[in-house]
């Protein structure tokens, strides 16, 4: 990955914005600037200044790790498991930055306070989520590869899910299993809590998986993904137990429609309204409407869950090279509910479906 | 779960602290107060105010099952996926709160900016990270249980995943199947990523489980653990890999001693930082002081990472009730790395082993 090129052009953006410096905490984009991989529980900090250099803050224990295989020469340790971990901060903050580029939604007010101290309190604090976002949004050659191989990896396993769909197993256990399938495919792990929700669980909906065994004549949704490389997936599919009704197969007949009314939308110059109306048309013209309670689809990348948004109101213009998930469902209550979702990218003609498992009920 | 109980506590401190208004956003608080568990990806906002009154604001998706499951009477929804979900925040802060309680490591910029809009710029934060430790850090017999339950869980799994230690089998293909173990038996999940870590990447150490084989003459490290009922355990074994060196068993020896010197340690009355003097005495006498880089332990509840930490300087004085645990390690170049971690909880008397996976290198 051009790592390098990343970098520049953010910091290309840190000019116009008139930053002198950018200390980034989330994880997600720390990952998309050092191609570094940390155990989800450990965290770090990239500085970024003006100019393009970089430093990496990496806890103690990730230290020689980090110098032997992350691009970036200037990496430094924080001490874990203190309150004076920002320590490290403070030489970057003695420079006396005057506009401090932060990911608004990610820094800590322990962390401002703690920078407003040592720089003084003239400091401004000045949201880069958007100019991350914004290069995010477009995924490269290299970057749409390793998403291919998320997807691929989610897609087989959920094929192997399928065959192991029957009264008596447990949600969680299947739910857990996808992940040590992830595993075995040679995955760093699941892009999120996998969750299974059979029955009632459903159509409530529950987005964890329980202890409940699955019963004859339920419908089933399992949503999970993978990581590969850094990159994410994400895929739904729905599933019958057993013998199930005709208003059952209805209501996933109706998601999976919408679903591919959606993915029909997909094009550079749409925006993403239009394709969440595109979906929410079919569910609406079966009457159905209040039961489709959430988005159509969101990015996929670095992060599981990214721009764009595909739901009413947002006015983002698709452009080739963003992937995106397209996911309605319905969630009848005492009836079931389906999702069939699946990853797709944005081409220069139209889109092209990443993700593959087998779609149907049964 | 005594929840009420907890709450009437947080709000008896917050009298004290002259709180109008605590809004708690850190997944692990909420859950110690409400009980409701949410997919790890999904938020979720714990209102308390200074009579012990609850607002639980969660996404549009989950209010049902929160209605039906939380005990908290008022649930209220917030809109997921767009840039104003604090807006359900409003009805709250025009009470104009002047002293509102928030964890000060856990709120954002983003939140804060957007309380401070609609209350007003006179509003103060004060942290309350500090009372809910007080409160957490004692375990009630009913939190003990499900953390032996936790612990029971992957003591089972670790004693599994012993039986295939072998050349040729992936680092990431082992740490995945612990979560599949777990959910086999019942857990929720894993309490964090779970990592193995062999040969040189041992040493290093590295943190996430790579897809490195395993191979003859290696040490490997597994840390790992399970959530049963929303409390987590924390388990740590070595494994030999074939035929080790004399070295290789003396670096493995050396770490086992100092952690059953910790244990040896702990009980009412004792500090923290005495805790982690006996390990890191063992380990200096071997000449090996600098080959373990970090702490001596650390609490374990909800979080699977809380107080009290036990290493250097730390003066908390253990009582009874506290659950640690216990894991020096020692990291030599070239030669090894081993660790074993068992959780401790303090009785009356000194304390007992909660984990009982088989602790020997074979």
């Amino acid at each position: 990955m051009d790592y390098v090129t990343r970098v520049d052009a953010f910091a290309a953006k840190m000019g116009k914005y008139d930053l002198d410096l950018a200390l980034l905490f989330d994880r997600d984009n720390i990952r998309y600037f050092t191609g570094f991989r940390l155990n989800r529980v450990v965290s770090s900090i990239l500085a970024v200044s003006r100019n393009g250099n970089t430093t990496y803050i990496v806890a103690q224990l990730d230290l020689k790790r980090a110098k032997r295989d992350c691009w970036i020469e200037h990496v430094i340790p924080f001490p874990e498991d203190t309150p004076n971990y920002l320590a490290s901060l403070a030489p970057l903050l003695r420079g006396s930055p005057r506009r401090i580029g932060v990911e608004k939604d990610t820094l800590t007010l322990a962390q401002m306070e703690y920078m407003m101290e040592i720089a003084g309190a003239g400091v401004e604090f000045v949201d880069v989520r958007g100019l991350t976002a914004q290069l995010r949004i477009i995924k490269s050659d290299e970057e749409i590869a390793c998403i291919r191989r998320a997807a691929d990896v989610a897609s087989r396993v959920m094929d192997k899910v399928r065959q192991e769909i029957r009264p008596g197993v447990r949600e969680a256990e299947l739910a857990s299993w996808t992940g040590y399938l992830m595993g075995k495919e040679g995955a760093e792990g699941p892009s999120f809590e996998p969750f299974m929700m059979s029955g009632e669980n459903a159509w409530l909906p529950q987005r964890v998986a329980s202890q409940k065994a699955l019963k004859d004549g339920e419908l089933v949704l399992l949503d999970m993904g993978a990581v590969c490389d850094g990159y994410c997936s994400d895929i739904t599919r729905t599933f019958a137990v057993g013998e199930v009704s005709q208003e059952q197969k209805r209501v996933f007949q109706v998601a999976w429609k919408a679903q591919q009314a959606a993915i029909e939308a997909i094009r550079p110059g749409v925006h993403a309204f239009e394709v969440d109306a595109a979906a929410r048309e079919i569910v609406e013209a079966e009457g159905l409407a209040a039961y489709f309670p959430h988005l159509t689809g969101h990015g996929v990348g670095v992060s599981v869950h990214e721009a764009p948004i595909l739901d009413k109101g947002v006015d983002t213009v698709l452009q080739p090279g963003m992937v995106v998930t397209v996911e309605p469902g319905v969630y009848l209550p005492r009836v079931g509910a389906a999702r069939v979702e699946d990853m797709v990218l944005v081409t220069t003609s139209g889109c092209e479906l990443l993700t593959s498992a087998a779609r149907d009920l049964v």
